[in-house]
Parts: structure tokens; sequence; C-alpha cells
């Protein structure tokens, strides 16, 4: 099984996703500023995978003795627009809370609490890509942006998750990934992920997206999400929002997968979510070289913010939520999940 | 004055665009091999721009003893999109066989009518710059794609061409330049193009242009063509259709700037305009490094077609041409134009 993090009871293990597809290496993160470090640099990106990460890197800290809230802090300032991280922080920081004045065994039991989130993200992606697999048809194609797979997520994905869970119930689909400029984790994490296991999938250039809906019959987008506000308005890798567009200028569903880590009531629409400037030189330059000359300037968002409105449904381990989807983030984070 | 092209009379300077923005260098193609050999590794590119670099490759070819038609061929069989390579070659094609049955000088005057295709392109972009710069306000936000620059053109440009002439009349713009995956001509030739002058450019992602337009006031969407059917239906490069639906949905205005040699009313609509599909390398390899999995499927159109219904209006150098655009390219043909 393709994972992002391997925890080795010493140190965390992070798969360099910047590396890939020409080279699996590992990195091994001895302590909370590394884990920071390697989420800011992009060696570990992904809505869950990186509250993951940073679950492990509050084990890692407190166990050098760094006082628990220094530790939280400094990882939860790595990326601004994913929410899960702060969600997984806020549960390691509440459990620390709670163990240590409990006793002496307290980053032990924490340990526990990281593995524990880890595992229930696993569970939580299978329940989610049974959900969202019983919106594709027996066959088809299928175009995906960015990377909300295995490589995401503690394993299996989200939107990748739901076309591996539909591959799993039999069903054939011919998948499409966007190469998700700057950082192409389309075509260098996707594609990756899909052909290690001999899925079909063809990368695209984000521009071809449109004219790729208005040749064939696309029979559904599916993206994952940083951020659900509470009502519907989704943050996810730029570009997600022109492929919005597109989908619903040519009647193509548009899925967003996303566990309920990402859905935060706390911020009422899309226009509250806090979007990440990253620097210009993932744009400057490409693949070594430089492309855009020194005069001229850069803009590069990380993420953007897809109306609900443009939603066709959202895809959780509770269900699938349909518009309007005012309201949904609630009902969702108040129904039960059992493992 | 920046020119894709300088004719040395014994010789055709092709720029190197395939190198900037990092290096200005330039090409000696001595013989129509050459010159169709740079034409089809996007050394020259951009559709008024190969039509003259084959006007000038077709005195070179007959200069060594070519037989004309051996000549036109060839040039004709580098890139099957761009109306205006065969434009270009049907009339040197018809200059040479009317001048070689008029004596020995045929030959040189093949070399006046190749110069005077291209002072004359110059011309047209100069006229097309000044009908468009009307389109413009006093000071706005602008998108465009791709390069439909001087470097694309004989010089001045056609869309960029109207940026130049809006800013010659004092309009204050401000450029954002989609970097264009998979060749990224915005990001290097663009960007290059406008920095070179001083002007106002930012670089930004395609998948970053709906963000763009849903964030800040775009007054408009300027691209050039490659070629126009005579529906209005207009090939340009890839994910200027998308382009067109962002525009559309975003109500910015979506203007396409070209000359009329890049209008066919030989091909009834888009679906007839032969669609170039280019090399997998284009997209597998990012800027010298491997960054699509060997296991993947790549999808590689270098154009794509914006039906005439997204089109806002029709710059030519004989005026501006609302819709509906069907009638409009034979009535455009029909006008006349001194220079």
């Amino acid at each position: 099984m393709i994972v992002p993090l391997r925890w080795r009871g010493e140190f965390l293990e992070i798969l360099d996703q910047r590396l890939l597809p020409e080279t699996v290496t590992w990195i091994s993160c001895r302590d909370h500023w590394e884990v920071a470090r390697a989420i800011e640099e992009l060696a570990v990106r992904g809505a869950p995978a990186i509250g993951l990460a940073a679950a492990y890197g509050v084990v890692l800290g407190v166990r050098q003795d760094v006082p628990l809230e220094t530790v939280t802090n400094r990882l939860a300032r790595t990326r601004p627009t994913a929410v899960n991280l702060t969600w997984a922080l806020a549960r390691m920081e509440s459990a620390g809370v709670a163990f240590r004045q409990e006793g002496d065994s307290w980053k032990e039991r924490l340990e526990v609490v990281a593995q524990g989130l880890e595992s229930e993200d696993r569970a939580i992606n299978q329940a989610l890509g049974a959900w969202g697999a019983t919106l594709l048809p027996e066959e088809g194609m299928v175009l995906t942006h960015c990377n909300a797979g295995a490589l995401a997520t503690g394993g299996h994905g989200t939107a990748l998750g739901v076309l591996r869970s539909a591959r799993d119930r039999g069903k054939r689909l011919r998948i499409f990934a966007d190469e998700t400029r700057p950082v192409l984790q389309g075509a260098r994490l996707t594609a990756w992920e899909l052909t290690e296991e001999g899925m079909d999938v063809t990368v695209i250039c984000d521009g071809m997206a449109s004219t790729l809906m208005a040749q064939y019959p696309v029979a559904a987008v599916i993206v994952g999400a940083d951020r659900v506000a509470a009502n519907g308005d989704v943050a996810n890798k730029i570009g997600t929002y022109g492929l919005a567009v597109a989908a619903s200028y040519h009647n193509v569903p548009f899925y967003v997968a996303a566990p309920r880590s990402t859905l935060d009531p706390r911020t009422p629409s899309g226009a509250h979510i806090p979007i990440e400037i990253r620097s210009e030189e993932e744009i400057r330059c490409c693949g070594g070289s430089r492309v855009v000359p020194a005069g001229a300037k850069v803009w590069n968002p990380a993420f953007d913010v897809t109306p609900a409105a443009l939603v066709s449904a959202l895809i959780t381990e509770v269900g699938v939520f349909r518009p309007p989807l005012a309201g949904t983030v609630a009902a969702a984070l108040a129904m039960p999940f059992d493992i």
C-alpha cells in the first residue's frame, strides 16, 4: 500500500514527494522542526497527510521536552489553508493537556493518539471511497486535479480513494489527471500512484481540461479539498475553481471528496479561508530552468475557492451530500461514524 | 523593435524562441529544409511568423534549384493548424509560377514578395492594434494567453500589438500572462517581450486565470488565433477555449486579434480545423526533468477550438467585428486595406 508517512517509533519517515516519480526517497524526521520544514517545503503535502505528519511532529517535539504549546504553534505555522492541520493539532493538544494532568506516561499516550489518527484516516478514506464509488458509472472517463490520493492522506486517498474503491468494485475507469501547475502534483504524484497500481491514467496540461470535456464524454470531475467552509465553499489546489467552472459549462458532475477533518464549521464562507501565497520561484523556475524573465512579476496563490453552487456532491465518510450544501457541514459533523 | 526573423539576403536568421528568456540566439537558415526544421521544432512559432519564415524558406529553396512545388510542399508539411502558413505559401507559389513564366529574374522577384509579406504583416498589426486599442479602458487589467506578440508575427504582434497600441495611446494596462503549458510561451515569450519594453506584466499559471477573474476586475481577455473558420470558430493555442469559457462565466469580454491571413473561408467550422497533436515529451519532460511516470499516458493537443459564440469581438486590420460572427470572415476578406 502506498503511504506518505512511516512512523518508526523513534522517528517519522516522510516520503519525499518532491522527488517523485523519479526517486523514492524517505526523509527521517527526529524532531518537530524537521517535520515542520518537510511540511513547508512540500516533502509531504495534502491536507490529511500534513495533519498526520504534524501529529507525529507533536510526539517528537514533546519527547525533547519542548513545551506542548510551543510544538503545536510551530507546526501550525507551516501552512495556512488546510484546516486538517489545525484539526489534528487541536486533537493532539487537547489529548496532551488531558494526559499530562493524569501522569508521567502522557508522552507515550500521545504517540498512541497520533497512530490512531493515522489508522482512522485510512478507515475514513475507505468509507468515503465506498460512498463515492456509487456515483461513478460502470465504465467511463473521470478527470481529477492535483493529488488527493494515498500520498495526500494516511493511505487510499480521498478523490483517488473513490477511484480505487470504484476499481475494486469492478468499474472500468479511464482516469485523466491535470498535471497541476506549478508543482505538478498531478503529473508527478497522481500518475505515479495510479500507474503503480496498474490503473489507466493519462496526464494532460491544466489548460486542456475544457477541451477534454468538450470532445469526450467525461463522466465526472473529482477532486479533494483543503478546507470546506460552513456554507459549502471549497478551498482546494489552485486550478480547481477553473475546473469547476468548466465542468458546470459542460454539464459534467463536479464531486468533492473530503473527510470530515476537512470541514470547518467555524469558517462561514470561502471568502474567510486564508489562501496561501507561495514562493514566486515555483513559477519562475520550471524543472531547473528559469522560464520567467526577471522583470516580470509573478502571482502564485496555492489554492482557490470553488463556490458551493458549483459542487454537484460532497463525498464524506458518512455519506454523499447534495446541494444546497449550506447546513451540510454542520449536519455531516453531527453524524456518527464507526470504524 | 522585437522581431522573430531577420532576412540577410543570403540567409534567414531566426530568433531561437526555445531559448528565451535566458538567451537571445539567432539560427542561420541557408536552405528551406533548415527553415522547415526550425518551424517544426518551434524555434519560430506563431501563426503569422511561421508564414513569413516559410515565405523566406521558399526563396532559399528555389535558389538551390529545388523545384518550387517541392519546396512549398516540404514547408507546408511542417505544422497543420495555422492557416497563415498555407496562405503565405500560396502567395509565394502563385507569384513564383507567374514570375517564372516572365523570365530569368523570377527568383529575385520572389525575394521581394517575401519581404513585402513581412513589411505588410507589420503594417497590418499596427492597423489591427489601433482598432483593438479602442476596445480597452484607459486603465485596467488585461489577461492574455500564449504569445501573440512581436515574436509571433513580423513585428508589433496581434493580441500584444493591441496592448502595445493601447500603451502608445497612453492607456495604463496591467497585463497578466498565462504561462501557457506545455511550452510556456506566455512565461517565456510574452513576459520577455513586454518586460523588454518596460510594460507591466505578471505571469500566472493557466489554472489561475479563473481565480484572477473571480477576484479582480479583469477588463478583457485578448488572444491571437491560428485559424478562424468561416463561421467564426477560432483555433488557438491549447488553453484558449478554457479561458473563453471562464471569461464567459465571469462576464469578461473575450477578444480575438487576428490578421486576415488567419481567416479561412474554406474551413466551414472549428470541427474541420486540423488540430496538431505534438510530442508527449513536451509534457513528460519539464525544464529538463522527467515529471510523468513512464507508465502513464499523455495527451498533447497543441491547439483547441473556441466556438464563435464565446468570442466578444474579432479584431482585424480592417476593423472590429462583433457577434454573430457567421459571415464576418467573408465580409472581412472582401474589405479593402491600404497600407
